[in-house]
């Protein structure tokens, strides 16, 4: 039976030269391969007990809404500044040239929550930090973060390193 | 029993004077609403035969890929130039000040599929003829185009008009 890595495309040197860019559109260009990756992130959540799930925009909406919808959880977005039409709390962070700036709904999370936050991958875990900020600005904790792909070279756990991370695979050693 | 438009949030003058602006973040935001809202979408696939469905960045992501799950179908993404890794196919189109350019993978659709076409809004309808433009390029069809809100006011469906579109939510008279 095909695992999730067999559905992922390896592109050299994207975007830049010395890079492996993993790409997860020919995993949900494949319909077993999105079911399966799905349902392997769903595993993640077992016996995890939370309130909301709130995922970073462009990907994270991919991944987190069927998730949303099959454990009947709200689901939460966290987006580029600017595009949230209600009133926000944002959070500034340091990319590798200059710097980025994302955004909730003021109520999107109320105090006390538990938020499971998706993303379709973890490298670096800058905006992983971010989205956490955002999340604890509104009195919310995070339960846990679930990733389909990893790049544990990135060493996105150290940044991220008070909160609970799992995903479902890993690329080591690029 | 609550419908989907009860979930919905109007604001006034954004993004800028004279416009509503119809939220659909606090539909997702309450879990029924979430649920209401992919199901309503779902049964305007009822009876549709096709093969793929196809989501624009970034909100067609959201109600694309749920849908895809549960009718078991492939996802392909339709994003903004230069986020797809690998080889793509491009369309300009104008917008009310310049242009956008959007992209898919050459092989995200095979010659002679049927493509549904998903996204949260429809008000004027050209980035979603530039999605079709797209899917025709490739060689593909669009079976139909389905969206959680319609803005019948600002005519989406004339610039459409070789398209089948369904809607679960009209708002008209702005």
């Amino acid at each position: 039976m095909k695992k999730v890595e067999d559905y992922i495309t390896s592109i050299k040197d994207f975007p830049k030269e010395g890079i492996i860019f993993r790409d997860i559109t020919s995993v949900l260009q494949d319909k077993d391969g999105l079911v399966l990756a799905i349902d392997e992130m769903q595993k993640l959540l077992e016996n995890v007990e939370f309130d909301v799930i709130a995922g970073t925009e462009s990907r994270g909406f991919i991944f987190g809404m069927p998730l949303a919808y099959n454990l009947k959880k709200p689901f939460v977005l966290v987006r580029k500044k600017g595009k949230l039409p209600r009133e926000t709390v944002s959070v500034q962070y340091d990319l590798e040239y200059g710097s980025a700036e994302i955004e909730m709904h003021k109520d999107a999370i109320k105090p006390g929550q538990k938020v499971v936050v998706v993303d379709d991958l973890i490298a670096t875990g800058g905006t992983m930090k971010a989205t956490a900020q955002l999340i604890e600005q509104l009195g919310g904790k995070v339960a846990k973060m679930i990733f389909l792909v990893e790049l544990p070279d990135l060493k996105g756990r150290e940044v991220l390193k008070e909160y609970e991370i799992e995903s479902v695979v890993k690329f080591s050693g690029e």
